[in-house]
This record gives C-alpha cells, sequence and structure tokens, in this order.
C-alpha cells in the first residue's frame, strides 16, 4: 500500500476540507478517493451518522485522524479495526498560550499601557524566573510546562495526587493548595470543574497567595468565588486577576469585575474556532509526514480510557 | 598592576554604584580610587559629559566595564586606549521576554480586551506555528529564539552575512529583506542603530509585509520611518505595530502614533532599570573574575562596528 495516498472525507465542511487536504499535499502525501486511501482523514466533527459509512468505503486504509480533541460524539464508533488519532493536545496548546500571554499581559503592564495617550511610567516584572502555581495538572498544565521550559521558571502544580508531573518543579494535593500559592507571583486555574473545585479560590487561597500575586482563570468561571475575588481586589491582598471565563458568562454589563483597571477579562479566547483550524492542519501535516515516514504518530486515542 | 584593584564610577546613581561595587567585591576585586585601578566600571550611563575625564583619572586603567547593551551616547569617546566591554547581552533576555510578549499581547488582541466594559467579540490569533521575522541576528534575536523555541514557530533571520543562526529557520542578507518579511505574521526590528539601519523600517518594508502581519520595534526609535508607518496605518497594509522606541523617545503628547487603536506604545521597558540592575551587576561580577584570572571578557566593543 502507497502510504503518500489519503483520502479525505467528507468534503461537507469545505473551508475545513480545504485546510486539511493541503496538509496532507504539503507533508507529502497525495489527496485521494477512500478506495485507493492507506489512510483517512476526517473532516467534519459534527457528521457523525455518516462516519462509519465512509470508514467503511476505504477497504485499505488502517490510520484514521480525527479533528477533534474532544471526541466523545464519535468514540463509540471507534474499534481495534483502525489505528485511530485525535488532535489531542492541539487545542491544549491554545490555552496554554493564552496562560502565557495572560501572564506576559499582566506582568508587562499592557493593559495599562493599551490605555495611555501619553508617555507612561516605566513598569513591568519579569516572567523570567518567576513562581508559578498552577491549579490543575492536565492537559493545560502539561502544555504549559512544555512551551515556558526555557524561560526558568519555578512552576508548581497543584492537583489531586502528589505523583510528579514532567516539567513541574513541585507537585502539591490539593489539600496543601494554601502552601502552594503562598510564594507564587501568579496562580492560574486551569482545572475541570466539578463539585470538588468548584469555588475553589474562595477567601482563604486569595489570603495565602502574596499581595503582588495575579489570579488567571482559564478553567471555569464558577472556580473562583467573586464575592471573595472582588474583596480581594478592594483590599488590595493581590496583584489584579485575568479571567478568561466568568460567572455568569459573558459577563453581564455593569458587572462589578468591570471596574478595575487590574482586572482583565477576556472573552473566552484560549482557543476560538478560528484558531483550531491552523491548529489542526499543522498537526494533520505532521502526521502525514510521520505516517509516510513510518514514524509513530501524535495522538492515539485509547479506546478504554475513551478519549 | 594589580588586577583585583577596580574603581566603580561616577557614584551620581547611588543605587546602581553600590550594586556594581558589591558585584566587583563578589568576585574577589577590591573597588579602589581611580588613581590606583587596574580597570573602571562605569556606574551612570547618562553621565557623559564627566566620562572622559574620569577615565583620564585612572592612568594605569586598561580594561572599562560600560553598563549598559547600547552605548550609542559613548561610543564617539571611545578610542584604542583601552579594552571596552559592555552590557552587551546581558538584557537580551529581558528584551527577549518583551517581544514575546509584545507578540502576544498584540496577537491576542489584550489591548482591545483591555479597553472593553462589556462582553466583547472572540477574536485573536495564535503565535503557536507562527511566521516570526526577526530584523537583526545579534543577542536579542539569540534569546528570543532560545525563548521561542517551544512554539513551533517558522523564523527568519535578516542579517549582515547570511550565516545561519542557531534556532532560525531560515537566514537573510539584509539585500533580502523584502523577501524576509513577504510571508510574516510579525516582522520585530531588533538592530543596532547605525548609518545603515536608521530607516531599515520604510515604504518598501512596510509594503512587503503582509496586510495582516505586526511590526515590533525594540531596536531604537529611528529603524521606524515615522512617515511610511503612519501611511501604512492609514492604508492598513499591515495590522499594527507594537513600539517600545520611538523617534523622539519619549514620544511627545499629541503625536499622531498616540491615535491608533492598533498601535501600543510600551515607554522604553524591554528592560526597566529595576530588571536590569540585577543583570549587569551579574555579568559585572563574571567579568571582574574573568579580569582577574586573566581570562577572556564577556561584551567586547566593536569600535569599528559601532557597538
Amino acid at each position: 500500500m502507497d502510504r503518500t495516498k489519503i483520502a479525505v472525507v467528507p468534503d461537507s465542511r469545505p473551508a475545513m476540507h480545504a485546510a486539511l487536504s493541503a496538509a496532507v499535499e504539503a507533508a507529502g502525501g497525495t489527496v485521494v478517493g477512500p478506495e485507493d486511501a492507506s489512510a483517512l482523514v476526517w473532516a467534519d466533527p459534527a457528521a457523525v451518522d455518516v462516519f462509519r459509512e465512509h470508514i467503511d468505503a476505504a477497504p485499505h486504509a488502517t490510520w484514521v485522524q480525527l479533528p477533534y480533541a474532544g471526541i466523545e460524539t464519535l468514540i463509540h464508533l471507534l474499534d481495534g479495526s483502525h489505528h485511530w488519532t485525535c488532535g489531542k493536545g492541539v487545542y491544549a496548546d491554545a490555552c496554554a498560550e493564552w496562560m502565557i500571554a495572560a501572564l506576559l499581559t499582566a506582568f508587562r503592564d499592557m493593559p495599562t499601557f493599551a490605555r495611555a495617550d501619553s508617555w507612561p511610567k516605566q513598569t513591568g516584572r519579569n516572567l523570567l524566573s518567576a513562581n508559578i502555581t498552577l491549579l490543575g495538572g492536565g492537559g493545560l498544565a502539561e502544555s504549559f510546562l512544555r512551551l515556558i521550559e526555557p524561560w526558568g521558571c519555578a512552576t508548581t502544580v497543584v492537583r489531586r495526587s502528589a505523583e510528579p508531573i514532567p516539567g513541574a518543579a513541585r507537585t502539591f494535593t490539593t489539600d496543601d493548595r494554601l502552601t502552594a500559592v503562598a510564594d507564587a507571583d501568579a496562580v492560574i486555574v486551569c482545572l475541570a470543574l466539578t463539585p470538588e473545585t468548584t469555588g475553589i479560590v474562595d477567601a482563604d487561597l486569595l489570603a495565602a497567595m502574596p499581595d503582588d500575586a495575579w489570579l488567571l482563570n482559564i478553567g471555569r468561571g464558577p472556580h473562583v468565588d467573586n464575592d471573595d475575588l472582588i474583596a480581594a481586589l478592594d483590599a488590595g491582598t493581590i496583584a489584579g486577576a485575568v479571567l478568561d471565563v466568568t460567572d455568569p458568562e459573558p459577563l453581564p454589563d455593569g458587572h462589578a469585575l468591570w471596574r478595575y483597571d487590574n482586572v482583565l477579562i477576556t472573552p473566552h479566547v484560549g482557543n476560538t474556532p478560528e484558531m483550531g483550524l491552523p491548529l489542526i492542519a499543522s498537526r494533520v501535516k505532521e502526521n502525514v509526514r510521520r505516517w509516510i515516514a513510518g514514524d509513530e504518530l501524535l495522538g492515539p486515542v485509547d479506546l478504554d480510557a475513551g478519549y
């Protein structure tokens, strides 16, 4: 079987079909019909009802690349017949990028400079060598630690188990979260929302942070107790906050959190739909290159784990 | 001549004088008056008018350490009488941090979000995998390439010679600069100011950039032709600009560049005195150690090149 021959199906989302086809060609592949294909790139996450029919139309394809990181709509259609890969990690990188963008925006006083119409005072502090504490040890933390690696930060991860995470200097359990934030220059919430993590950023946690530490939230709005955050802002016991998620969301006009110069609200843009297509195209290009070269593919689906 | 005897002059900036004196002592040196000194550490970048007089007061000194990386205010006072070193490379990491902060602030639309008091539209693009072109292949480029390494950017460096730079995907000579910016998502000026580089960002270069590309300047204000930049902004042929240096500087109130929402001006904070003093003190300590040991010094000034 010629591993350069790859089908991109279906064509119901023209922009995605075009971008993923271009990615296949850029990696040295040739886009062919399913009957000739050694592999198949799935190009419409919503077209679940025709998924199996397209797979069956490609009898020689042994690898299928799925477009998104969350494949819960497709998982029941997958079996041991093929090697499945997905966009795992692709979107985590975009969110980790937001985390670093938010840190640098805050540390380098960009909001103040953006509002100025006259030469401002020289202010700012370095992210280089800073102490950063992450609440959450999942895919976002993993991407963040990979992207920040050359910056010489002292990173602390708070998670359910104290098992060390590659790239993190320290790992604490949730029980020790107040210790974990005590010397932080910034605390970043990058957790999934569960009953245990709802309201994890409360008066106690905010009080345990240094007065010059920033709070960032790219988890979910309800991770932060708004009243406690507002009290900390009013008391000046934290440096400020950068929030990509709020409770409620969108944050209504006139909400108290709009009032603070040291609160920056971004409208749930950790990754946007527009960011996703180039990112998955880049992943497809890399995986097609690996497929042709016979190398290990990125983002293998774990059928037992369900993702 | 006892190479441990080193003068730190002038004392017009007490904090810098104290920090650099401590660095000399930490390296095994002894701070002495100019008349006994084997070398001289210059401790006030602004005191240009008394520079030569202090140099002449140290008849036995053969090495002079200058505090900053950009020494254009002093270069006309230097000659073959001494071995001159400067802070070349010291501030590079802090400036490279600004470069990435500025890229992320621009790409992630942080100025728009900072000005909002109502939930804004979801906008933004990724620095991940972006095409970044650097005008300048010196210490700032080197630091930038090291810090951005995990981000999967396609990096292009424009410099005098086409000799490849570690971490850069492509290197072009200055003659080919229009080609080098043609597919850039951002173009960053990180050059020293010389007659050859003055006005390097002109109408031709701005026209060669894609319409959605950002211009960043952390070199010197005169690298950019203000009139040509304003014309490009008015014509919408670039995405916008982030300028840490301007011409003149500070940029006066009412200057046209204050008027654009897509121009972010930061007040020469690539590295601030607060960031810089620990960094230069660390360099002085290392060079004094090398001086006493008779090793090669870091950051030699190239009198012919002018930096």
